[in-house]
Order: structure tokens, then sequence, then C-alpha cells
């Protein structure tokens, strides 16, 4: 295993950090490092707003779901999927066009060039000694976000990502065996369903000593419950008034 | 900058491989290593499937828009935003309830998960001296490449990834300048066209460069024909089909 590979495979979410800050130009470096990820036609279909200003950032952390690291980090970045400027330059180049902005297919693209930029960022963040975490409760109270970071229409908040020193070592959560995630040549759906039930015993046994036995539901309960529960259906309206048709 | 954003910043995509083998050890490593990418409440709602059979590449390659590269390279694989796994488990445990496996909101989750585990897999993949190249083609024959690779319901395939021994060297292509996609503590659109401005005569300039002076179309001119087309307009009824109802 190298260096690289190592770091990988020793990532931890990151959710206490020290005073240390981080420097503008170390926020430069890490998107510098971003950009360069792959980008679907090279559309670059993403923007990052780091948020440093601290009354910013607590209201961020107020409309995240009151997660406290949010307003603790020292940088706060929140990663976007961006049509807005293939938008701007249609309009100026093509102003009598229809134009596909709102099928799926592009909010895919979009979406999948911020999680590529973002996956970047946090290696490089990580290089640096730095630790982050991603935060899905952005999507929480989205047209609240998207107003409070004035982002333009065609833009879409996907994650939030704390950055900064970290001043914790919390341990590694163990991930399905990879026979449930990696298939050879077509899906195997039994090789698949037993490395599920491999997990939850895996799962059970952590749970239990990370928490003195206080908690032991299995992964595949965890996620049933998961998917039973109601989730930021308002994703769907909110995109529409974005300009996110998902035609 | 350490080595790590220098590999990061050093990512081209290779689309010519030599005859050396990619391991089967070597992609477990790259997967192990994508694995440990971030995932929303640790769902990790994605699959991978590794095609090495050069009969279902070359059909692949088919399916793709006939880029060459897939049927060359070694290992292919697939990403596949995967909900299967959650819905086996609420089915298992909860067969009474209602489920919301078909929401925009677990639809991004699985799209994302995709993303984060593939560029931990490039970044990855790039440390042992490989080369990717991300293959959006994917998308072209959605449901033939789903049937192909005998996917589960609730599982689609966001991109593909050739892999393989560079046997090319392309140059950087350039990317917007920072100021485009970089904003700080607000969405800035003016520092963000500005940039875009900049970025149309660098990518001129480098066109010109590149082919002799054959092509020279503006990056905003290109994008502005890029959403001027519409491509892949059967995704929102494909994934509608595999239970992504996008609700």
């Amino acid at each position: 295993m190298n260096d690289v590979i190592a770091q990988l495979k020793n990532h931890r979410s990151i959710r206490k950090y020290t005073a240390q800050p981080v420097t503008r130009e170390q926020i430069e470096d890490i998107v510098g490092a971003a950009q360069m990820a792959s980008s679907s036609s090279n559309v670059q279909a993403f923007s990052v707003i780091a948020v440093t200003d601290q009354a910013r950032k607590d209201k961020l952390e107020e409309l995240c779901g009151h997660q406290s690291y949010i307003g603790e980090c020292p940088v706060f970045l929140v990663w976007c999927g961006d049509l807005s400027r293939l938008k701007s330059a249609a309009e100026r180049h093509l102003p009598e066009q229809e134009t596909y902005e709102d099928t799926t297919e592009n909010f895919i693209v979009a979406t999948v060039d911020a999680a590529l930029a973002a996956q970047n960022a946090a290696v490089a963040a990580e290089s640096l000694g730095l630790g982050i975490v991603y935060i899905g409760g952005i999507r929480n109270r989205s047209e609240e976000v998207a107003e409070l970071l004035d982002l333009p229409e065609l833009a879409y908040p996907v994650f939030g990502m704390c950055v900064g020193y970290p001043d914790q070592e919390p341990g590694h959560r163990p991930r399905l065996p990879q026979q449930a995630v990696l298939h050879w040549n077509e899906y195997d759906r039994e090789r698949s369903e037993n490395g599920v039930e491999q997990y939850d015993e895996v799962m059970v046994k952590y749970l239990r000593e990370r928490t003195g036995g206080v908690k032991d539901t299995p992964w595949s309960v965890l996620m049933a419950e998961k998917l039973a529960q109601p989730a930021r259906l308002h994703m769907r309206e909110f995109l529409r008034r974005r300009g996110f048709e998902l035609k």
C-alpha cells in the first residue's frame, strides 16, 4: 500500500477542531486540487462558497440542524451544483435558442461535478493535516441556504464540508465487506446480500464496543429505518424553483 | 505543495493504455480506498461493476458511443448509485412500512455516494501509476447497460471509468480561473463572470496551440452550444423505471 492509498484508507470524519486557523492560501490550494478533478465535457458545473464569517457560519449551523461543528470550524465549504455559468453563456451567445438546463441529465452532471471536486478537496485537505466532515444537513433548509449565500438560479447546495485542524482522533468505522459493493462483470445479488449479513455482525460488535453496549442495532435494521423515514421531501420542489425541472 | 496535492493537480484523462494488465488485487485495493470515502449516514449507496470480460467490454464500448478505449482498457469500472441494499433491508425488517426510496433526496444521496467513492478510486489508481478516464457515455443507452450488467432495481449506472497503464502523455487542460468557482462568504456573480471572460481567452489560445489553429471556439460558446443540445432526454424515464421516481 502506498502513502496516498494509506491516506485514503485512513479517512475519518472530524467534528472537533483546534484553534489553529486555516489560511486563505490553504483553501485556494485545496480548491485548486478540486478543480483538477474530471468534469463532464469540461463543463465544470460546480461552485464552492468558502464561509469564514462567524455570523454566517452560525446561521448555517442553525439551518443545517444545529450541528455545532459548523459554527466551530474555521472554514465551512458549501459545494454547489452550478449550471448558471452555462446558462449565462447560452443567453449571451445563443439568445434565440431553446436550452436544456432543466433535464435530469444536466442535474446529474452538475451534482457529479460538485462531488468529484469536493472529494479531491477532501483528499487535499487531509494531506495538509486538516480534517473534514461532509454535511448533508445543508439540504435541510435549502431555500434559506441559497438565499443566505445569494446563489444564482441553477445553482444548488449539494453538501457542506467543515474544514479544520483535528482536535479528536475518532476510530475508523468499518465499511461493508467488499463483496457487497464490488462485482465482477455483472451484479451478483447473492454475494452482495451475504456481504450485508456479515456486515450486520461486524457493526453490532463495533457499536457495542464503541458505546459500551448501549447501541447494537444491525446496519440493515438502521438502513430499513432510514428508508422508512421521510427525509427532505422539499428537495424536488426546491430544485424546480431553482430551475432544475428534472425533465 | 505536498506530493498528494501535486498528484491531484497532475490529473489528466488517459485514453490509451499499454498492454500491462491491471490485477484483481489492484482493483480490490482501489475499491478499498473508494469505500473509505464519506457516505451520507453510512448508507454506502453505491456499487461498482469491474468489467474485464472482453466481449462485455466491447458491448459497453458500443453502448457508450463507440469510444474505443473502453474495449481497449484492461478494466472498465461501472459506478452505480445503488439503493437496492437499503430496499432489501426495509423489505426484510419493516415489510409493512411505507418507504421513501423514490425521493429526489435519496437519488442525490446515491449519486453523491457513487461519485465520492469513484473519485477516491481515481486518486488511488493514479497513485499506482495507472491512468483513468470517466465515461459519461454510460448514460447514452442506460437501459441496455443495466440489462447487460444485470443491475437490480434501484441501481443505476452514473458513469464508467477506464483503468489502465498510460500509453500517452496528454497535456493539462486549463481549468476556469479560481475566481469563477470559489466564492468567499457569498456568491459573487461579477467575479465569476469576469473569470469566464478570462477563461475564454486562455482556452482559445490553448485550443489554437493544441490543434494547430484548427479549433479556437471560446469555452463560453462551447458551453452555450452544449446547453442548446438535447442530451440523454431518456434519463428521467429510465430512472423512473428503475424505481427512482424523483419525488
